[in-house]
């Protein structure tokens, strides 16, 4: 439908326009962001383009409120508008080059619940925090597992993540010793970004995800594995997460990505009821995790047991209210096999089997100065893959007088 | 100092002049909630008495970013208007029976975060939860244990609770049962309203928790223990918390609770340097349960093995950062004995002595139509005591289609 598009867009481009996906920038000078659309290298800057105020804020909540039929129609207008050539001109005005822009998170962060939805890396991890017991717990076949994490803590790409300070307990001294993390990760994960909220004590049903999940991003859950160990039981994650959670500053339309739609790993046991789907949401997302500039992974988002449309059937069953701007995301998506792992620790197996880098270091845990990228790619509709972006983040080292 | 004020409040009311809460009420007619104070029975219109837009705001948080200066001076203006005579007429003005009013929710949250910092609630969990093993976890005397909870459900006082649905296993069926929960419980909690952020990367010291933390409110946390019990290992409580939170409407400012302040109980071991305080932070919070009427516990904050103080600096630890309207709550008040227990599955000892009620019946857990009530009482600076108000709320049955 758009191959005939007037735009140029090179051919390795991840934004084609097929994609199409949804940012808040700020050109130079202006202070107040807005948003914008990526198509191809330019970003088109729908605040001056479009007539709409939803567009002129600094967060795409606005915009995600009005619903599915208003995603709908605004897609559909931008790709007259980038197909036909009598628009040409005037579309051009508003295309700001990408490398002139800042990009900002793309959304107010309502809740933030992370998954852990993949049963290699539940099933890796379970080896590992638990040595000794069944790797998964017995209610992981039955349910999503989720936890909130805070919302105030997830960042935009690119935003500095520093190493975080807390306890940890080495198994050969009596007490928690305190300082900067020594087992800090990465967790490559998808995150789902929620339009359209709901009423307090009514279910969203796993037929429903369509009318209320917006778009996709790429998220980076970094985890402090040393403290994680230690806090965790029996309240679950708390410290070793909260420090910082990278999102990628564009959020695929979920319209996009309907040429990636693929059928669910089948699950053993059948799920209840609630959570079993209407429709598939299995994606075919391509993740690559690059440290330091090599790939060291390549997890396919695909291999997923629980959908993300389980995952909001799982997350509302008890009544629980949607708002505006929720972000939930998958868990660290992990292959079943170990050039598919989302994380460090699961790479380097605890920590034993150092992962060994191209210019000749090992990594067991990230270093101070290490940058890791995760992108993604998914089959678009008009047969061009479509990109996700990226997520990025660069380790800096802990904060002075971290020593107690 | 407000002896003389020409307010008359009858000498059992919680919100002498010496209190001041500030809440967000709506009197009938007007479609704009805005910022009021309880000053005896009626509520102060701070958005027409002072004139400053942050108190003509449908939340507190515009009010609470301004800082301790801010907040201080607002509160000795408050009281040279209430104690000065020439004052009455022009205040007598904005003054609205309390009767009229709606009270909304006071803040908008941004993150919620729930502690767990009672020694005897958690031994009492432990045990019911982990029979066998060693009621507290190993690192519960060396941190405040906490999760994040759902900031998008929490409710202001009044609202009703509607009983979640959810998975939970019961011990003899080798497979998770689907329905209405049928351990729903409250838990009675102090709730501490930040109102001034940090940097993300900069922890927040024991010593400046008067710079940041605003006030203080009543929480319930309305738990669902077969979902939980089910569902937190290993990542902690989800559903069986998050379909509804009550905060009561009126936020106690911190200085309101100076008479208050008592050394926190002795802890051993010694806390790591980063959490032992500059200042006592322990607080003489006299709670009262009420289930149907009928009082059945009165917890004791004073008993509190970790104080807010040392919770605000376990949080930020790793550079978490805070926000205005974050909101962290205590944990289950309960003292040593069986009349302090700020939850009926400790009242009922896990379910298997029932707590008989003055109307004759019993309870294990809650049941559809029961109204929970949580007061607390402190002591004022003047000498009379003053009150936290009170958070309620009512279970209402679950919904429709909820077997499946």
């Amino acid at each position: 439908m758009t191959d005939d598009s007037w735009l140029e867009v090179s051919s390795g481009s991840p934004f084609p326009v097929e994609n199409l996906p949804y940012g808040v920038f700020s050109p130079p000078g202006r202070a107040v962001p807005r948003v914008g659309a990526a198509a191809g290298a330019p970003v088109l800057d729908l605040g001056g383009l479009l007539d709409n105020p939803v567009f002129a804020r600094p967060s795409l909540n606005a915009f995600m409120a009005r619903g599915r039929e208003f995603w709908r129609a605004t897609r559909g207008r931008l790709l007259d508008l980038l197909t036909g050539p009598a628009h040409r001109d005037r579309v051009t005005r508003h295309l700001v080059p990408l490398t002139d822009v800042t990009l900002s998170l793309p959304i107010e962060v309502a809740d933030y619940v992370d998954f852990y939805s993949s049963l290699h890396h539940a099933e890796n991890l379970g080896r590992m925090f638990r040595p000794g017991a069944e790797p998964l717990t017995p209610n992981w076949r039955h349910l999503p597992l989720a936890y909130h994490g805070r919302a105030g803590t997830v960042v935009v790409s690119g935003t500095p993540v520093v190493r975080p300070c807390g306890q940890r307990k080495d198994p050969d001294v009596p007490t928690p010793l305190f300082g900067p993390s020594t087992r800090l990760d990465f967790e490559a994960e998808v995150g789902f970004v929620v339009g359209v909220g709901s009423t307090l004590g009514r279910r969203v049903g796993a037929a429903e995800f369509g009318d209320h999940v917006f778009g996709v991003v790429l998220v980076n859950d970094w985890s402090a594995r040393d403290i994680q160990s230690w806090e965790y039981v029996p309240l679950g994650p708390f410290l070793g997460k909260s420090f910082a959670t990278s999102v990628s500053p564009w959020v695929v339309p979920m319209e996009a990505l309907d040429g990636a739609r693929v059928p669910a790993p089948e699950q053993s046991p059948a799920a209840l009821p609630y959570l079993r789907n209407g429709e598939d949401w299995g994606l075919d997302l391509r993740l690559e995790v690059v440290l330091n500039g090599e790939v060291v992974s390549r997890p396919r988002f695909a291999d997923m047991y629980w959908t993300p449309a389980q995952q909001l059937a799982h997350m509302t069953v008890n009544g629980a209210a949607l708002r505006t701007g929720d972000l939930f995301a998958s868990g660290t998506v992990s292959g079943p096999t170990s050039d598919q792992y989302g994380s460090l620790i699961e790479l380097s197996d605890n920590g034993t089997e150092p992962l060994h880098l191209a210019d000749g270091s090992a990594r067991s845990f990230l270093q101070d100065g290490d940058t890791v990228a995760i992108t993604a790619t998914a089959p678009g509709l008009g047969g061009r893959p479509i990109g996700l972006g990226q997520v990025v983040g660069a380790i800096r080292p802990a904060a002075v007088n971290a020593s107690r």
